[in-house]
């Protein structure tokens, strides 16, 4: 059989499995969940032997430590596993919610209700853990999900989702729901990206190179952020000390992920109170400040910032700083550099406040808090499946209900139209 | 300058456009849509004399006198116009809503605001009014739009965007809000489609040739219905009178539109009772009956229907009809043959009213109503953009709020995650 045909049977299989799992109620979707967590416990042995062949592999084609700590299904993994498995099982179900029911002039009344949306493409990179994760929100949604992880996974990401599956087969509910492509050919994820008829919805999560190859080959709609280069703008008369705690959280905290802080903007009247004990403080924290010439004029410890370095996902311990002339020149930054993820202002000035909440273009603007908030479960969410920084479906943090969409539903008493 | 720059020189005005419209206030979008009523009024001779150019080159080129009246810019037409406009301006503005706050354990406030999309292309056919009309939806919430509509009517267009440009020129709004492909050459929509940069959303109105160009060639996201195939489904024991009544509303009111009834579906225990009398009256409204052989033996005028006859949208005076055996196999019937747009059921069983409206997947599931309704006026969300038979984003009638999206906006007081 070739990859086409291979990845076409099972797209085919998930979109059948798609219209049992829409209509599965809550408590058997729950039932599954938290077999499938007792199952990742009871199985433990299993899936860490699978895991050890791709160590093994891993270790044999010189991935580096991180690589293999990412890669490592360790107790600890599989108990986090475990609690999200259990997360998701508490979550309310969204499926099936009727809203904004109304009666209309006609005599019908109309409403929406929330439905699932199909089958769920994800495409990822090393962690297993977005495995379980990623096929637990789909079920929850209502959604059969096809799992595409990193190749150097295959073996841990297959033995996870067996338990998952055999876990679907004994509470009666069809196991092609959640799939793995069994091959790590990186051609089956083109033939995937072209399944129209059976994909419903494409997430990819990982690095740029990963996610623009995904844009540029999917037939099929695409929810995503390429990168999160996150501005917080120090306004005239901010109090300083917030703003050096907020700075420092954002830069500090996680440099590694998307919601971390990038690039740190001052307005000019603030420049001389805050930047040169934020510098020590930061210098302690080992960042690297490149700074324009006002930044560097009050932190001589920094390097000049080159013209890369504006709109840079430094994802390290490095922040750019600039001393901008106001709250416009600010935003007009944000508008050239930003990257629609996060975007802060520090402020104690109300209309400022409001204009740059309005005006500024992201999908998460924020007043006085940390860039790090920026995230599903900090906002309420529950378990988060991905952000999106393009605008179509969903703008930013990404939970269940970004897993589902809403069809019209009409009661009426034999009305037609005149 | 080649077609290519041309076309990347307009969007890129639009681009720039779109961030002036998305700050507007309510009332400069009001007063603009009510000067260009005003202006459509005042410029009557100027617009009837492009269009009358239009018609003459129409009537060179031998075009069926229904696309000429479709062409043509009578004052009704004209009339129509106006008021859609002053309709539109008297809609609630969706732009800037803060929805769904809440206080999160970290102290900060955490809600959603409603935002413009950005930059919409429309691609249609014939009718100038959906210039007009998708133009003031656009600016309404807050985005710019490039127009694309036939080449037939291109002169008629440009004519009728001069008009609307000029208004939001007197009112010092940058008029790239509002654009149109000066060009008729079809290339220039695969340009348009591939300026993914500038371009948010792709809206095709047309037949389902436009509609699948368009999706195969667009960078950009696109919402679009390609074709309705509407189904009545009379449940055993449903009122034969109010069947009769939907069903002949549904083929009979308007047979030429998207949500008209293709195919009935009559289980076999009401087709005694509905059928022949059924016949009757379709036969004297004219509409031709291809049935199955039960349906026949009740139907004697009617033809036998064939294989294509089931999920065909006849757009005309023609109605598939086929006797089931119960709901599971009307509702396997429709997930066949249906096009996601409008579903019915007639019944009086409430279990059965239920499992339709939740199992079927279709945009808009109705119990004992026509599907006639299926209509964004008739749901009450205003002046309809299009109908969207996707699940991304939207699905189902797509008004004001169909062509915003939501960021989260969060209010801090110096929080910084721990």
């Amino acid at each position: 059989m070739t990859l086409e045909a291979t990845i076409a049977g099972l797209t085919k299989e998930s979109k059948k499995a798609a219209r049992v799992v829409a209509n599965l109620a809550t408590t058997a979707k729950n039932q599954a969940l938290l077999a499938m967590a007792e199952a990742l416990v009871r199985r433990k042995t299993y899936i860490q032997a699978e895991n050890e062949k791709d160590l093994a592999a891993g270790r044999d084609q010189g991935l580096s430590a991180a690589m293999l700590d990412r890669l490592a299904l360790s107790d600890k993994v599989i108990s986090a596993m475990v609690d999200g498995l259990r997360e998701v099982a508490a979550l309310p179900d969204p499926v099936g919610e009727i809203a904004e029911m109304q009666r209309r002039p006609s005599g019908i009344m109309v409403g929406r209700m929330r439905i699932p949306l199909g089958v769920i493409g994800m495409i990822y990179e090393s962690r297993p853990n977005v495995t379980v994760d990623a096929a637990a929100l789909c079920l929850k949604a209502g959604n059969a999900v096809i799992l595409r992880g990193g190749s150097e996974a295959l073996r841990s990401n297959l033995a996870l989702v067996q338990v998952l599956r055999d876990c679907l087969a004994a509470e009666k509910i069809d196991s092609a729901a959640i799939q793995v492509i069994p091959v790590s050919d990186r051609a089956a994820v083109t033939c995937m990206l072209q399944r129209e008829e059976e994909i419903d919805l494409i997430i990819p999560r990982g690095g740029e190179g990963l996610i623009r190859f995904v844009a540029e080959n999917s037939r099929i709609p695409v929810l995503k952020h390429y990168k999160g280069v996150c501005h917080v703008f120090v306004d005239a008369g901010a109090d300083p000390e917030m703003a050096m705690r907020i700075a420092l959280n954002g830069k500090t905290q996680r440099p590694g992920v998307c919601n971390a802080l990038e690039a740190l903007l001052v307005h000019r009247d603030s420049a001389a109170k805050l930047l040169p004990a934020l510098g020590d403080r930061l210098a302690a924290a080992g960042v690297e400040v490149r700074g324009c010439p006002q930044t560097l004029a009050l932190i001589p410890s920094g390097k000049p910032a080159v013209a890369e370095d504006w709109g840079m996902e430094f994802l390290d311990l490095i922040l750019a700083v600039k001393v901008v002339a106001d709250i416009t020149e600010a935003m007009a930054h944000i508008a050239q550099y930003g990257s629609q993820h996060t975007e802060v202002i520090i402020t104690n000035n109300h209309s400022h406040a409001q204009r740059f909440l309005r005006e500024v273009d992201a999908s998460s603007v924020m007043v006085n808090a940390s860039t790090r908030f920026s995230d599903g479960g900090q906002y309420g969410l529950g378990a988060e499946i991905g952000i999106s920084t393009t605008k179509l479906h969903a703008y930013g943090p990404m939970g269940l209900r970004a897993l589902t969409t809403r069809k019209f539903v009409v009661y009426g008493e034999g009305q037609i139209r005149e």
